[in-house]
């Protein structure tokens, strides 16, 4: 039997699915069509069905799918069916703004701990979560199941806290550092570059709007890429 | 002639080569093969040589690229070359931290105002930008040139923030809210929402380690997906 990875797009798009899902159930909705889902997302029908399908069929024809039982599947499929301990390494700007973020709880992430190097921040408290000395990182994790960690540090100190939060049983990291980490197995990173994030949508903007004053538009005269 | 778009995971691995190139750039180098490139950002030299092959042949056989002229180049690709006026909107927990990013600035980003709704918020400094009221986003738009906005308001005010944004002449919109927005053409939407962002880590994680106790692996063996 041959392995065939879920499309990343199509994993992905179980988030946003999940996502409106819970605002079909927040609004009373116990069933939906695929049409229905679609519309929402700005996707196809036939985009939602094949998505699902590569978990197996949910809906029932002519019924739609069952809004809870859905988004329960999904979020089995996401892991996040327990609550998931988080920590944040880094209590920068960005650092603190997660700490006081509210959506995370809410979709089964809570963030434990957070550690800081900075003698001014450490002993802070940011949503409700006192900043540590990363010196504690290891005793603090080996204390607690946590599985996932958000990576703030600066870019120099992304590589050596990734591979200190790999030795210590921290299973994925979400990386804001803007470098490319090198993930010890099996770890796995996602990595969220805030400022990639926004060039991409400069080049979005740029390449249907600008006029080339290079050779750009003779090579490739396409203006449509979509990130 | 046909249009055929660049692959969005090139434009994505764009803003990497750029960002490689610049800390090279720092690091005093003038020159750098795909292979180090690729080395550097876990790729393979192959993927870098094809990329940049869209937007026509840099290289040089022997010498490599040069790290100034790929880095000007790219700049100008993803419409960069020059300074990018961005506005915040929303200046919760978030949009507090963008405002004090100071990456986006070395990128050439600059942002240049900031909206809330909150009276308590509006007057306050962050980064040096004094919140305004969001009455006064048409006014402060049209007095300057102002291309991107990063949205960082509840889900529940994006959609009509996004439309007053559009009209106003802004391109494209950096969304964290946690909604799928219908971008009112031409404007551009590149969404980031920090939740998904943890449950694509998660789902990672748990196809990598957990055993099915649901039929998922029986309809799908991969635990391979990548984001």
């Amino acid at each position: 039997m041959r392995s065939q990875p879920i499309p990343a797009p199509a994993v992905r798009r179980l988030s946003l699915y999940l996502r409106q899902l819970e605002q079909l159930r927040h609004g009373g909705r116990t069933t939906v069509s695929s049409r229905a889902l679609a519309e929402a997302l700005h996707l196809t029908a036939a985009q939602v069905r094949k998505d699902l399908a590569w978990f197996g069929q949910f809906g029932q024809p002519g019924k739609g799918y069952d809004v809870e039982a859905l988004a329960a599947r999904l979020r089995r499929i996401l892991g996040t069916d327990r609550t998931v301990n988080v920590v944040v390494v880094g209590a920068g700007n960005l650092g603190r703004a997660l700490l006081q973020h509210k959506g995370f709880l809410r979709k089964g992430f809570r963030i434990v701990a957070a550690f800081d190097t900075d003698g001014r921040t450490v002993g802070q408290a940011f949503g409700g979560i006192i900043v540590q000395p990363l010196s504690h990182l290891e005793s603090t994790l080996a204390a607690q199941d946590v599985r996932l960690a958000i990576l703030t540090t600066p870019a120099e100190a992304a590589q050596s806290t990734c591979q200190r939060l790999a030795e210590a049983g921290v299973r994925g990291v979400l990386n804001f550092a803007p470098v490319a980490l090198a993930a010890p197995a099996p770890l796995a990173v996602v990595s969220v570059d805030l400022t990639v994030q926004l060039e991409q949508l400069s080049f979005l903007v740029h390449s249907q709007t600008d006029g080339p004053a290079d050779d750009l538009d003779a090579e490739n005269p396409s203006r449509s890429a979509r990130v």
